[in-house]
């Protein structure tokens, strides 16, 4: 197993098998700009470009301006192959007595000039986000909520199978990690089931899911194929598609949700790229349905989903511990993200790059498994002890943390959080200035 | 009525009360560049103000370099009131013997040099849109279509008169006036409406909007106030919101639409002014429902809708003339846009400049005046006979034009046309390169 030169603690998210990629700030930078995580340090890729960080690297020095710009989006326009050279590189570089040692780990001043405490480090959206899709592929959870509307027998609608459902979703209300959340005021049944009030959320709830990050854009008229869809996808992120079931369940007919879902959706900070996770493969849901020619997997060799484990952590206000709600993995999708970008793309829809696709809610098929409240309080019929208090859906203070890894050979490569705390709604709805 | 010394034919939609802007090439600019539209001509604004066109408007000398850009975003980002002032100013420059007659009628050199003649130039998206929303608050519409899929006693779903329903679109498909539209592939019933199959949509379609770009944002957490939320309105577009019903169908639960939508939206090029459509206010469809205070009208005084007379215009494939299909009016809506805007940020969702809401289509009550082939066809159960061709759905090569405009003493308010052809779906599914 590698070792880096860094002191990289047991543990850590940001081991060298991974190498997200972030935007970041901190005290003495002007501007957002590019860095990796690695251990419990962030490498600034501006500082390192500047003093020479990337000589070993021929490919990249034509780009190394697109680093002190305050998305990635230009670095992931590059493409997959020239990803997979700079992060081969910068493991080269973090490797312990590696063939590029004298740029950083020989280079007293270098590394003093260029790693900054993670911990003291502001993260931003990583990407600027044109659309955002959220689909719905986590079959469990599809499942689990169907039954609650529609009992067990209907509980998939006829197309679930055939095709991975989706929607358009809210861009501009993407956050990243640690955005507060402010509990959305709307229009929701009253205590009578008939009429609408206006009112706070009462049925606050989160959705555990993975997003991905678009790094090479189709144009209008043409669909990505299913077998170039994999040169499409820049990296991983985990989502939580902070959802209001009460404004949902009341304004979803006929055209599906809207403000139960576009006050805020927030993603992690660290792009896990696509590459650093191609050793996580594994398999899914057993599709049995015969599919469409345009979404079958073009090398059924390949295994279509990541071994993720994935966790939600609640902390209540007022209570010291938070706690796991609910531990699940990303295998538990019936659709793979080729297959979504595929269906996404078959009419013709262009996506660019940094537009956003959601896995859907990732549920597992057992109790302690599913990746919303929703589907652990059963439909807020029961309550769930979360370190001693009891919760249906999300109090104000509330918080919560995703969090989502792959282990091999004891390296650990994660996520790192994703994290919103609740705010209480505006008091009569109107925002302070 | 004001005259111009420019030659304005007569019926022109872009007459001394209109005064849109759009953005626009020519033979001879290298970039896209502000400019705005009157008689069959436009005027350059970069050009103007290189030359001391706006001197007579001490307000805008900040701001003339925001003309050359390639979208309207940053001039719109100036507010209403500078809106107002630049389009009043331009009027005085534009009429006989005016107050600033020696900018343009009085000079030869300037004339000849901003003043391009609309046939030659190429218009091009007016904005850059973050998100797009459509709204659905066309009701003779959504009745029509609720008739169509369950019957009238349940036509509209219980929602309908408490809240503007609306649903995000995808705001990377949407294109410019005279973008051709190719045939979407995807999922549609087989003719045993039980199996999915992988086709080519045959139930391809249009809807008649009305679009409106948001020219001041709001932040995360913080809604608009219904009493404010005419600050927020930069323009109105005509807007087509193309539609492949059989795809619909199959993909809408319990979602919302999907594919069926986002392979193209087209707008007119040219935004008419908030502030140009104030002489048409008209009353709308009279909502019975109570409605609760954040959607109620702060003063209700204004009537909340536009007198724009809508028209759907179509060139069948080998038929030399176009034909009236449908003739509407802006009137025909449930909700105004305030009251979307209101709805639509009631639990924080963040709007920002150059964000597009749709209307929904809108239809008339009687036959004649509904805004999709589904209504007029009665979902594709008899043909509507247009230039001597029956047609149910689009067929390739067919044109179609939207149309609106206002009238006042004799003189239109109009948005130019809003058009596209169908181009036949790829062969396999699969793009030329």
């Amino acid at each position: 197993m590698a070792q880096s030169w860094l002191d990289i603690p047991a543990g850590s998210d940001f081991s060298l098998i991974n190498i997200p990629f972030g935007i970041v700030t901190y005290s003495g930078t002007s501007t957002p700009r590019a860095a990796v995580a690695i251990g419990d340090q962030v490498l600034d890729l501006v500082v390192f470009s500047e003093f020479d960080g990337f000589d070993g690297l021929a490919d990249i020095q034509p780009y190394l301006h697109l680093f002190d710009e305050p998305t990635l989006n230009s670095f992931a326009a590059l493409g997959r192959p020239l990803h997979k050279k700079v992060r081969a590189y910068l493991h080269d570089v973090f490797v312990k007595d590696g063939p590029f040692r004298e740029r950083l780990q020989d280079n007293a001043q270098l590394r003093s000039a260029s790693l900054v405490p993670l911990a003291s480090v502001q993260t931003h959206l990583p990407m600027h986000i044109g659309d955002y899709t959220d689909f719905y592929v986590g079959k469990h959870h599809a499942f689990n909520v169907g039954v609650l509307f529609r009992g067990p027998a209907n509980a998939l609608q006829p197309n679930y199978t055939h095709l991975p459902v989706g929607y358009h979703g809210r861009a501009s209300s993407v956050v990243v990690s640690g955005t507060p959340v402010r509990r959305p005021w709307g229009q929701i049944l009253d205590t009578d089931k008939k009429t609408p009030i206006y009112h706070p959320s009462k049925r606050l709830d989160i959705e555990l899911e993975l997003g991905a990050f678009v790094c090479k854009p189709n144009y209008l008229g043409s669909p990505i194929p299913i077998g170039k869809a994999e040169d499409h996808l820049f990296g991983y992120v985990l989502l939580n598609d902070w959802s209001a079931r009460d404004i949902q369940a009341w304004e979803y007919v006929p055209l599906g949700p809207f403000n139960a879902k576009n006050f805020a959706s927030t993603i992690s900070a660290w792009v896990v790229l696509a590459d650093a996770l191609e050793p996580f493969r594994t398999d899914g849901i057993q599709n049995t349905s015969e599919l469409q020619p345009y979404l079958k997997p073009a090398d059924s060799s390949v295994k279509p989903m990541f071994d993720i484990n994935l966790e939600v952590d609640l902390k209540p206000k007022g209570v010291a511990a938070s706690s796991v709600v609910s531990r699940s993995n990303g295998r538990h999708l019936l659709w793979s993200f080729p297959q979504m970008l595929a269906h996404h793309t078959v009419g013709g829809c262009p996506l660019n790059v940094g537009d956003l696709l959601g896995s859907g809610t990732i549920s597992g098929p057992d109790d302690g498994t599913q990746g919303s409240l929703l589907e652990i309080t059963g439909g807020g019929s029961k309550t769930v002890n979360v370190g001693g208090v009891e919760r249906k859906f999300l109090e104000d203070g509330d918080e919560v943390v995703l969090r989502g890894w792959c282990e091999a050979d004891g390296q650990r490569l994660g996520f790192g959080e994703c994290r919103g705390q609740i705010l209480a709604a505006w008091a009569n709805g109107v925002a302070e200035e």
